[in-house]
């Protein structure tokens, strides 16, 4: 059973503390091997690649190659069933026409000096983006990792993806196929991060890394930190569902185990302002755990983590919500647009009876990459920002240099930095 | 003497690889003393700042104040230069208004399908800016990392700063005052960073925290990222100076100069079309290095990591350029416009033969905080961007989940995730 508060409770405060205070992720330490598999890649490249898939991915790359072929990708349509495959080219048109609006512009004026400034954004030369094998190798995610650095205008994408026994889904190639990735590598873990760092024999080094990973990939990504670019390090999912009693009860409990059945780490959180609904909402999670595949996980995530927080009006739930800064936040309430426009800290916001958060994974065009961890409150969703970067211009004639140099002089001086103040006073006879 | 490269050498390729992997910064490994300090704040708040901050900056809090009062900003004026105040000033104006055109703007939309969509931005609630004591404590930093805070809207904006012997640089309070700091506490080093991001008795925690500090700063933002956001681990400065032969060389030299006084591990970089030119500005820098007051620090630099790169023509030099990817990159050379359009990968462009560097630095009005060691490759210079974060928002009604269901269902299925399948077929009586 989730554990319920109630917001009007005298010892509120203090449980509410300690529910946000919950850690769900043990942290396992891996530094050590994740160096060491590092210093392995760099020194011995492919070879090391080839081993280490031996080892841990039980798959022999000297057979199968290391690259994923072009013939590997025609033959992989012939394993997929059409509809979803129809249903993946859907997801990629939305999800490009979405980021498409998301190129930032560039900026150059003249000001009232005469002094021209400017904002110049350009793509990432190459990017990597790690797929996870087994379960969690899903073709969603790969549109929503690559679509985005493709926008941006990265020109060479680079995805690498674990084959355990020498099996990779034939939809995450079909997707990097939809989605125009470059070139796919049939290897994961720490290793994979380390060539795509530092690159092998076979694969260049790039110069940014995204997607989601195990521990060893987590790890593997902060230490090549510096180095590459990375993304954000994804923690375990969470949805906060705020509703009425106007709402199905079973509509409600399904939007709950969507997060449930991805990890027992995951959470799921209903904010209600009517008990009876509560009621048969937890009712309702019970009745669907046990038709699940993944009834195992769900439960376990519901028991452990799952939360209903009864509050006497929705209002009440805002400051709660944004605290509890959510990954994803539904919101199936009378006036929810309104209620949606006060909420300050949120990965992505659901509005209305409609809106699930499953068609925001998959159809909705936006990405479903998002800030878990209660990050919401400092960090946004994987979005064509993130493959871009700014550089900034400046031009200035002898007349503007007359203009800001004194000033610039005297902060020179004031910091104590000679060689600052004299690059300025050189030019000016000073 | 700087190193010289010749790109027309048969060994130039081998030479320039080994010049581009010149480690210039030993890491000091301080993470076990780091962890130390952050668990000992986290346990004893205020106290434990009193007591770090007498061992380390052999200063009493007790007796001087964790706060930083309203009366201490006001006698720092007392102490400062009057022009060099009104140069904070004039700084701060021209900041503001280049940092004001960067707020993004918020994005909302009804596409072909009637699915409302939309990206909202909104600010950081709470930052903290740490701000280095003694020599490395300048009040220009300040006003870049504090103003693009404000104009993004962060309401709560916490500076922390070291006090050694008591002791902090007015000019570094005042430039808080101008740009609207809104608490400054005297504490550096792990413990600040600590504070900021687990709070104490006296300060709340915040969200994100930003600024340079030295390897035990460096250390504990890396540990506390994901409990709050971070910005980038700056290194030591670079500039490369693309330059003609119509340049005066004390001009260029001073340029060069102007970065390896910063610190001995920072690099100066001519690229010059002209071998007399080169020697000539080589022999400014040694003359200029003599009038130093940084002269030692300027000279070690230059002679153990500066380097001369003479090329056929500048067209050549871009590829080097885009490969160095430096801090900052000055380009004095006809068609300086023209070259600067084609460079890609540069934290900050510095056009034509008066734009030295060193008016980015203060009174350009674009950011002083830029992606060091070749990273910008792959991230841009502080900017309103990092102090607002964005959340999506989804909106269907009953016939767009209608039209987007089946799609979201086949995909869920092909991922094996009952639930979310589950949470869109309730809905459409599948």
């Amino acid at each position: 059973m989730a554990s319920r508060l109630l917001a009007s409770a005298p010892d509120f405060e203090t449980a509410f503390e300690a529910f946000l205070a919950t850690k769900r992720e043990v942290s396992e330490d891996v530094d050590q091997a994740v160096r060491a598999i590092i210093a392995t890649v760099r020194h011995d490249g492919d070879a090391a690649l080839i081993e280490y898939t031996k080892r841990f991915d039980r798959a022999d790359l000297e057979q199968l190659g290391l690259c994923v072929s072009a013939e590997d990708i025609r033959s992989a349509y012939d394993y997929a069933d059409a509809d979803t495959v129809e249903a993946l080219r859907f997801a990629h048109q939305r999800i490009l026409s979405h980021h498409s609006r998301q190129m930032p512009k560039d900026d150059f004026y003249t000001d009232n000096l005469g002094v021209e400034l400017g904002s110049r954004w350009s793509a990432v030369d190459a990017v990597g983006l790690y797929v996870p094998g087994g379960t969690a190798s899903y073709p969603s995610s790969v549109l929503m990792n690559a679509v985005p650095a493709k926008v941006a205008g990265v020109k060479r994408l680079v995805m690498v993806v674990p084959s355990p026994e020498g099996f990779i889904n034939p939809l995450v190639l079909i997707a990097a196929d939809i989605a125009g990735v470059d070139e796919i590598y049939r290897v994961g873990g720490a290793q994979a991060v380390a060539a795509l760092a530092y690159g092998t024999q076979t694969i260049a080094p790039v110069h940014k890394i995204v997607g989601p990973g195990n521990a060893y990939v987590a790890a593997a990504k902060r230490q090549v930190f510096g180095k590459v670019g990375i993304d954000m390090i994804a923690g375990p999912s969470e949805i906060l569902v705020i509703a009425d009693d106007k709402n199905d009860p079973d509509w409600i409990a399904a939007d709950l185990l969507s997060q449930a059945e991805h990890d027992t780490a995951a959470q799921s959180i209903l904010i209600t302002d009517a008990p009876a609904f509560a009621d048969a909402v937890a009712q309702a999670v019970e009745r669907q755990l046990a038709t699940l595949s993944r009834e195992a996980t769900a439960r376990a995530s519901w028991n452990e983590f799952g939360a209903i927080i009864l509050v006497d009006d929705f209002e009440k739930a805002l400051p709660l919500a944004d605290r509890i800064a959510a990954e994803h936040v539904e919101i199936a309430t009378d006036n929810a647009d309104n209620l949606a426009a006060k909420l300050r800290h949120a990965g992505a916001i659901f509005i209305g009876r409609h809106t699930p958060e499953v068609i925001g994974d998959y159809v909705g065009g936006s990405n479903h990459v998002l800030p878990t961890a209660r990050s919401a409150r400092f960090s946004s969703g994987l979005s064509v920002l993130d493959f871009v970067k700014r550089s900034s211009v400046l031009k200035l004639g002898p007349e503007q240099l007359r203009a800001l140099g004194p000033a610039a002089i005297a902060l020179a001086k004031a910091e104590g930095l000679d060689a600052h103040a004299r690059s300025v006073a050189v030019r000016l006879n000073l």
